[in-house]
């Protein structure tokens, strides 16, 4: 059986594209016999990685790939702090919420701090970011009694059945809820210098309004706070707040998905929203939270969530084990200890101000922009008209695989470099990002005009 | 703040009603401020646990507890052989399934080749059985183009949106979908002589007829093999076959809910439809899997996942990460090398044994049954009549659990004592467990009649 071609996730594997050698290939028919048709894989080539170090990832030859794409392993692959967490705590007890412990208790009050100027005040804990927005979306319904939900056009949210239909990134053969509304991204590079904070606005207006004309009272507007899926669109700070208002006003919860943004990425703050001065009702977390270990969550007013308490009992039988928590421990130590939220807003800085210079020889760089430790290139085949160059991404991304780094794309026209290195990346890791695109580029440049 | 009181959990802890401790009342206090009114507790008393080992868990005072509630360290609390290996590959790689690793075709491997009498095919991997079970909706809908669901009465299938709907177990004021039905619970206690298999199937059918009734396709009946929340159901052995066979008449798949039944816990096959001869679609698969790792799954047909594969990838950031694999791997080899489901078979009927001898001097104990290491023991205030007797079988937990013996109750009178140990229970320590139940029964009538 060969894996299902998948148009619709960037970046996939699509099976008979490239020569793989017999090995891959084995493991590949063998993978795809065993975990069935919906498994993807990444890159025309797929990696078979055995080892983790730092900024790098290894394979079973032994070669060493430069890994900007994982925002999981945030502070590098296998961190001692977190690695010696999880030994110690898997070897003393590993066990559920429903009895006292204290490291969910230090965690709740740790991850309640970097939110002073909010009304967040509790931390609910789940094991993935979708559950975490799926028990954010309960929550939402029970507080405001509509099932209303508003999402950016490419967002990516999760994968259960609820979250699915509010993720359409997944694609058009993923149904979108009936009480589904997509707003467009807010994108400056395509805003032909409109106010991006009054458009956002009005659209988020609009889609409520649509909803009440269908019937439908809204129960959130949810948006990953950098809009990853979207292109990485972090500009201009403050865009966001007209139309956390506006949902405000209509009854409904504005929530902030840091699942990627979070946990110091953006170099300037613990979390994406805060660049908008905004007050979530609830903040989602996720993925880098315990540098690998399954541990994600949200925390929430009092008030988004007196409802949904009144009404449910909320139980997760792993999510805040004792394990996972001081996983997250270990994680927040670290930010701090290594400083990481500078070095996030220093090496970032580095990042794009070096692909920036590439774009003067190289044309098909539209855009270079970004937060902290988030670089997003938007590649074009015309400067003038942006239209996305979706091929030429590939190739990119595909270059840059063979010649050792890892990233990956992102947007509705699966054309922008989406650059997430670990927070720990260093000035001459950096140079080797450059370097390796600029050759990339060249070489996309190359086979186009062949 | 206060936690909310909740009736409709069996066990739950509810302020006020217990003098505790200004230790434990003040890190209860913390912990309603810090995580919020959905967190329950469980005993009138609840426990400050800090270390696990084998079958006991440990209080800061240094009180052993036998855990005789817990099917998540289902090989003993801490095992040496999960701990190593989680500990080994944390510190080597813990990454994601869009690369290429052993681990995972190994595992979907050894888990594949337990179930050689069905069709399934296939592993995907989640980090809960909530997510399990989401996962496993979606791909029925997928499937049957239908969204109709038939869960048993009081069944727990997990908390994200889409399985809330179908968890009537987490009480009346949780929304039951519309597309829902219930069907009553096979209980060969109150059955009356009558034909148990033939009964659930007419139940079943009337379910689908009614569905139909209301314009809603059915995609699958859902059922924990052993009804677990239901009272713990496991007789007679074959009464699942006709209600799986109206199922698939009618268009929908069933689907075996396995977190709470499998890996041996029957101690006569590895999952608890085995017992009943049946074919599933889909398996679920969770709890002990990881043996607290947080890793969960389902096994489907090729049939059954086609048209899911077709539409839709499957990505979930954590599961099938190299770490969870490991520990799911050494959960496996634990169960074969320790004989543990011989243990659960042998042992668990020393412990049915011995409970039902406690029956002849205590006339609470309605019915004494269950299958290898699970045992129910249903409490009423009435033999002749059965009624349930919901304060009695409180009584009775909450003096264990003062005597230090952990177990909870279940069904929908709250009234069945749910005794699920670690598979490796001792044959002296279900000694400890009959001596401590005869005790807390004799404890609780003395408290009744006073």
């Amino acid at each position: 059986m060969k894996s299902t071609i998948d148009l619709n996730m960037v970046n996939a594997f699509i099976p008979g594209r490239t020569k793989l050698d017999n090995l891959t290939a084995a493991m590949i028919d063998r993978r795809d016999a065993l975990l069935g048709p919906a498994y993807r894989l990444m890159y025309e080539n797929p990696l078979h990685i055995v080892r983790g170090e730092g900024v790098w990832l290894i394979d079973g030859q032994g070669r060493r790939y430069l890994d900007i794409y994982n925002n999981v392993a945030s502070l590098g692959h296998c961190h001692p702090a977190v690695t010696d967490a999880i030994c110690k705590q898997v070897k003393m007890l590993a066990t559920n919420t429903r009895y006292l412990h204290d490291t969910i208790l230090e965690l709740a009050e740790r991850m309640l701090s970097t939110v002073p100027e909010t009304n967040l005040a509790h931390l609910m804990l789940t094991c993935t970011g979708s559950e975490a927005n799926d028990v954010a979306y309960r929550i939402a319904q029970a507080h405001t009694g509509g099932t209303g939900v508003i999402v950016t056009e490419t967002a990516y949210h999760g994968f259960t059945d609820a979250v699915a239909k509010f993720s359409p990134s997944l694609g058009p053969t993923v149904d979108l809820g009936a009480h589904v509304r997509l707003v467009p991204a807010p994108r400056l590079y395509h805003a032909e210098g409109a106010d991006l904070g009054e458009r956002f606005t009005r659209d988020v207006e609009a889609a409520i309004a649509d909803l009440k004309r269908h019937g439908i009272k809204p129960a959130m507007l949810l948006v990953d706070s950098v809009f990853t899926s979207d292109g990485i669109l972090p500009e201009p700070a403050g865009f966001l707040k007209g139309a956390t208002d506006a949902i405000k006003r209509a009854g409904g919860l504005f929530i902030a998905d840091e699942v990627q943004p979070g946990f110091g990425r953006t170099g300037e703050h613990m979390w994406g929203f805060q660049r908008h001065r905004i007050k979530p009702d609830i903040v989602t977390v996720g993925k880098p939270m315990g540098n690998g270990q399954p541990v994600a969550g949200l925390m929430a007013t009092s008030d988004a969530v007196a409802e949904f308490g009144q009404n449910s009992r909320y139980f997760n039988t792993f999510a805040g084990n004792t394990v996972s928590c001081a996983a997250a421990l270990a994680v927040l130590d670290t930010i701090e200890e290594e400083g990481l939220m500078q070095n996030a807003a220093d090496v970032g800085k580095i990042l794009r101000d070096g692909i920036s210079e590439l774009a003067v020889h190289h044309r098909a760089i539209g855009d270079v922009r970004g937060v902290g430790m988030f670089v997003a290139v938007e590649l074009v085949s015309d400067r003038k008209t942006r239209v996305p160059d979706r091929e030429f991404t590939s190739l990119v991304v595909n270059r840059m695989r063979e010649k050792g780094v890892l990233l990956s794309a992102c947007a509705m026209g699966h054309n922008v470099l989406k650059i997430r290195p670990p927070l720990i990346l260093s000035v001459e890791q950096a140079g080797i990002v450059i370097e390796t695109l600029e050759e990339a580029l060249t070489f996309a440049r190359a086979v186009e005009s062949s």
